[in-house]
């Protein structure tokens, strides 16, 4: 069910992914590919095989009662192991001893947490490569849009919104390889009480006398991390959460760079400024108290995905310190908090996708706003075209003195095309001087920079396809 | 439904108290109260008092519609409001003119967060004086019981447990002061579109054209703020964050601090330690793989909590930063993050009050610990006895080198006598110092400071009384 | 000396107050006050006053020298006292006796820390109390000075520029009492090794055989205590981190508020919006590229301390879980994190006040900008009007109707009149909605919460002044 | 010089590689770059190199009066630039326009924090590879050295100490990956004022009027990113903060995984359990009040600083919320957050690599902890061996059965056999049995993993030595 307080999840498709079903389902699929892996090993009888199909439907299994049975060993995997036990007997007698072999507790949550976060992973990936799909075509349409650039909230230098957007585009781009180098290490974990894998070794060593232990255990885990699509381990990571940890590391950084996006759409939403607005649908961006309010819903609420991320990203961190062979809160307390990490990077990437997608761009209000300095703008260029001419140090000072004379009447182009006629300087430099002031002129490199963050898009989207 | 990854929460009363049912319950009172206080002050009719009465009854409201709806205009009052309308009208005619008068969607909110934080402070506040008066119980019970000082891990000076425990407690009593004084200065929140009230005040204006318009708002607002038994707050707090990261300090103060207690008891029950242990009732404490396992569950889980505030507490605090009259996403940041740190507090302080009620002391383990170090734990207040005699940095010196040749056949006791003797001290020295080495003689202010924080204690537990 | 890399500290005033000069003279201030209370208490003789007194000054002590040395310690007392004791003993035979008795480092390093944190606190509250000052005097100058309240960003509904200031302004008071009240609970440490007070007990019953002990440990805690004004706390607080947290939010809290008065001046300020401006002394707010800039500077630096202070603080909350009587690492985690802290809110609070006593304040763009939603602006209380006459609902559908037809050419007013004219609805209506969209007009509750906030202002300034 | 309250940078590298003079040594390194990358593309004369040359020698540069300067303009190198102008202008007439061209003051301070971050990076992989080093071969050593492995405080099967270092060990191994990748990505940044090289773009037109400009800018890019072994981005990056995230990210990753082992030093360092303790020289781990102390001084300073990490961290992810072309706030606040986390990074790996360096391993004591819960830590494998022949759910209930009887005068080991016998079990499964609790026979993977990791550490080294 969607949460009332989380109107981003509002289309159920966090609860889906993230939710208590879920969860369930990752745990059971996490037991039941350790079935299979024995089967696989020869540490368990073949007819297992059909016993773990049947154990994977966890229709049978009510959540609410493993929840609290959960309580009194302080997480859900015993209740649910024995819950799996007796049914398993019910279907074969002595199913049961190929249930949870060599696992602990810890082996079973923290593989449920890596096949979660990969369903959540995949599901982020999607949202970003349809937001960097539109982004790259907003760069391309706007490419030569001359906007007002700002910094610290004033007018700067002229820019492109092309140039802006390929900006974003970019960090979705890093973002995105992130995201899948992160899907491709997600580790499986199977190690035991204290990671040693002493029971499956033992269990090895009597069920194949001549064999290497080793080679049959090796077989085990192998088998189980690939049914589950995730990685096997080097070592036991029972007390190492830096799998959590750069986990929760890509989630922060996919949330912050659309909450990045998102909130440069609001300030460029603002009354004032109006170059940019969401494409609401009807009845979207509505208040309760003002009849005409169309507020920037998705965005502010991306904006609000991106402010909570980085606390909870910080108690991810403070889980590194683990004592001895299982942490004493410290993991207990990632789990709450890396969901709702992947909920907000599930969320608001989802959501900026479909801002972006359908994002108004006012580009006759963004000409507009770049003419409200009276030419102010262009005081950079304008130092830097009269530094080739005059020294960079003097030009600095005449522009600088010029605009302090400027006002709507007077715009920074006819002050200092007065002050240079005044000091008799050539028709050459009053007009190449004239050329800084059009606003359709080219801007430096952003042609260039466009097409280089375009390159680099598509080539990560050829990347995609190809795998 | 309790949640399965949150095995604190298992009975339920977290979602009791901070659910979706609850919020629900708690956004209808404040439109509610709302509407009762327009009839109170004149600027609705009397009939509306039965149609509040009708409206309060939630039971026709679906959340999920609502939670879905919440989507379009970022928030679910704006679709609340509308089912209000619509079922009020159905009650009586022109019913809907009355309801969410001169309110905006943050009020409601803003108000319904301080109505489920008066509930959850409120449990909290049970919760803390259960664990305070179990705490009052073995402060009192081990007040003489030796226990060794522990700094940086290691043994540094005797100590009593019952002392430990005192510290424990008055940490506690500020805590649970905190929580009466934050109970007591919740604010609802009334101020329309921007904050000016200005809705109420026209409607005044044109209801009641003789009246000071000021005096009738401010009979609605504390009306409104009174029956939600909330304050009525001097000016529009929409960007004004300070209740929010107050309440949240709260908050993580209490969950800070029984973790840090629930912290003390797992490590005092080190295998190792064994002095404190967790009265486990049946089938608790157990583990998946580990037959003989008698998990400290409620203690780990306690300091679990504990380690998850302070990054939920940070984001609250990044609200204060507020543009303009409404947030650009801040406020928002804040509706889950509350929510997660107040199930925090809620179920860790009662979870700690559980815990402390049925904590095991082994004061034989105690004693047997005090001499682990064959002396070495009195050695401050050997060479503080002795700096009374020797000056203290001869003292000092000479304990020092004592220290370095105790071993189990000679402990600090003896060392430090032969030395004494060999250096002709006197009688009196030697039997002074004998003294020190008696782990049942007083230790220093324990006892003072005991009766000190019980005192407190009980002034506290009386002001609760006289309530 | 100033940090090159943190502007709002160029005056030093941090550096003076934080800086390692200041952390020694608070830490020989504790050791001195503990060396006379020893002498109050009759524990030491009437001489060691002298001695007290020139160990006071700390011109003799190398910080370079202290810092090295406290590495193989941990910290720098341990260097500290045996430079003070060497001294000592220059001073007069006997006198190191004296000194650091019954005290263990973290009683000196924690009672340093309030030391710092009183005058920090100090230099605090004179800052915001100068930025409520101004933040009274622009509430008052602009109480009717109307501007548009923003929500999410966009025109929402009218207000007033002295109703936003008395906004910031109440926020500020509530900080001001926080501080105010911090300051009075500042806590002395002294317990000794682990916090039983063990020594100086010992030393009472040696020095004074007859003497009930805990009277002369109670006197030399309260003159301790009293010396630095600071509290006697109840029991030792070696492992209970309350004070810090609560010192960590104040600051924290402080700092945010300044900042959201800050990112509001930012935001104003934006060239679109040009309703307030720093007043920029010359060469101020310069850039390095672009000769026209004038930054709004010291609002983007207050804004950036009020960004670093959430991540800050819930390191202080971690450290609430704290090991046996002295924490592995929590301790040590608090001393440069509060350091950071305590330096935003300093820096920060002292530049908003300089910043808010140049604030340009716009009057002109201010109306200007009220005009640019051609009327929208006034739907809220156009609804509202409405409702009185037509009924809520209708109202509200009428003017979300109405506000869709709304152009440069036909603003708000126009389309409603218009469509009441048609509707046939009498001139009582039209003319009362003709008053709805006069910018002159009074606004709400605005007169009365401005009023009701100065009245709190200068109470607290009236409570100041009889301190 | 060292900090008073940073013991662990006592040694002064942090502020050498960190302090204000490393920056200063940063930004105008940048600055240099860019007037020798001009002469390379062609846009300055070759003269330039050899002010250029000079302008590197910062000894004339005072930082307290640029420290001070910078205030105004919100950052310092707005002097830094007139200062380098005036002393250019000295060794060549017009040497001034050849300064800062193209770059606004964010390109310098961004490209001075990669800088300054290179020489972090590389002196924490130095400490972290030695810190591999003395793991590897504490893992090699204690290959066999049986230990019990603990969760959540408890004993609960056993492990080698070997196993367990080659845990921190793939930890680490995992983290020097991280660090050199991080190394090779550093970005340089020169956008000018709003990212687009306008400026130099106008240059290359106006000094090379045939050449196709941005071929002349991107060699100017690119020579100014390899003369500062930085990368050339694809696009500005002023206001995508992904390059400091990631950094962050490693460092707080490299603090996090130190600490971690840190803190299971001081752990295992416990009185009561003694297996492992600090190799302290003479000084070193002493305390102010007790004689005896050998506090783990490095081990809890370390623990601090992982404790310190996660907080910066997250106002680091708070800033990738960038306003415009350059952000409000958000880009400051990165400043002194990074490095207090830079700071933490280097000293705490340079403390652990001399920690484990120096690491004293108490064999003998881990193995008398095994024998702690007579039999019981062998509870796990006693079930599964069982289990082979009894059943796995009949195996576990008779070891929990028999788990309750244990004592000190019936260990685990006699209880079951006992019990096996009266239920007739063959010798066989005794024989088993009684092999299961010698602590000298193999546990499970614990050799392979070690293996495994050792074999993972050495393709680390042999990739660092073949760079």
């Amino acid at each position: 069910m969607p949460e009332l307080l989380d109107p981003l999840g509002a289309d159920g498709i966090a609860e889906s992914l993230l939710g208590d079903g879920a969860w369930l389902q990752a745990m059971v699929a996490a037991e039941v590919a350790l079935s299979r892996a024995l089967v696989t090993a020869g540490l368990a009888p073949a007819w297992m095989l059909g016993v773990a199909d049947s154990l994977a439907d966890t229709s049978a299994l009510d959540l609410a009662t493993l929840a609290v049975a959960g309580r009194s060993g302080g997480n859900p995997v015993i209740p649910l192991v024995a819950a799996l036990a007796t049914r398993a007997e019910t279907l074969h007698a002595g199913a049961s001893d190929h249930v949870h072999v060599g696992a602990t507790s810890q082996d079973i949550i923290d593989t449920a947490t890596m096949i979660v976060a990969a369903t959540t992973l995949e599901a982020t990936l999607e949202s970003l490569e349809s937001l960097a799909g539109s982004l790259a075509a907003l760069a391309e349409t706007h490419r030569a849009t001359p906007q007002a650039g700002r910094t610290l909230g004033q007018h700067a230098s002229p820019t492109t919104f092309g140039f802006v957007v390929a900006g974003w585009l970019d960090a979705v781009c890093t973002v995105i390889l992130s995201v899948m180098d992160a899907r491709q290490r997600l580790p499986a974990s199977l190690g035991g009480a204290v990671g040693t894998l002493a029971v499956l070794t033992d269990a090895a060593a009597t069920r194949q006398p001549g064999h290497p232990e080793s080679t049959s255990v090796e077989r085990v885990l192998s088998a189980y991390a690939a049914e589950l699509g995730l990685v096997a381990p080097v070592i036991s990571w029972h007390s190492d959460r830096l799998p959590v940890v750069e986990l929760g590391s890509i989630l922060a950084a996919a949330t912050g760079v659309v909450a990045s996006i998102a909130m440069n759409v609001a300030e460029l939403s603002r009354t004032e400024i109006g170059e940019l607005s969401e494409g609401l649908a009807e009845g979207e961006g509505g208040s309760s108290a003002m009849p005409h309010k169309r507020n920037p819903v998705s965005s502010v609420l991306v904006v609000s995905a991106g402010k909570q991320a980085p606390g909870l990203l910080s108690t991810l961190y403070g889980s590194l310190l683990a004592e001895d062979q299982r942490a004493i809160g410290g993991w207990h307390a990632e789990w709450q908090t890396l969901r709702a990490l992947e909920r907000l990077a599930l969320t608001s990437t989802q959501a900026a996708a479909g801002l972006v997608a359908n994002l108004r761009v006012d580009a006759r209000r963004m000409r507009e706003n770049l003419a409200l300095t009276h030419g102010l703008l262009y005081s950079e260029r304008a130092s830097a075209t009269l530094a080739g001419m005059l020294g960079k140090t003097e030009a600095f000072a005449l522009v600088k003195a010029a605009s302090a004379l400027v006002s709507p009447v007077s715009p920074l182009s006819t002050v200092l095309d007065e002050q240079l006629a005044a000091a008799g300087h050539s028709d050459d430099v009053r007009t190449a001087l004239a050329r800084v002031f059009d606003p359709d002129a080219p801007i430096g490199q952003t042609g260039a920079a466009i097409d280089a963050v375009l390159t680099r898009y598509r080539g990560i989207a050829r990347k995609k396809e190809s795998l």
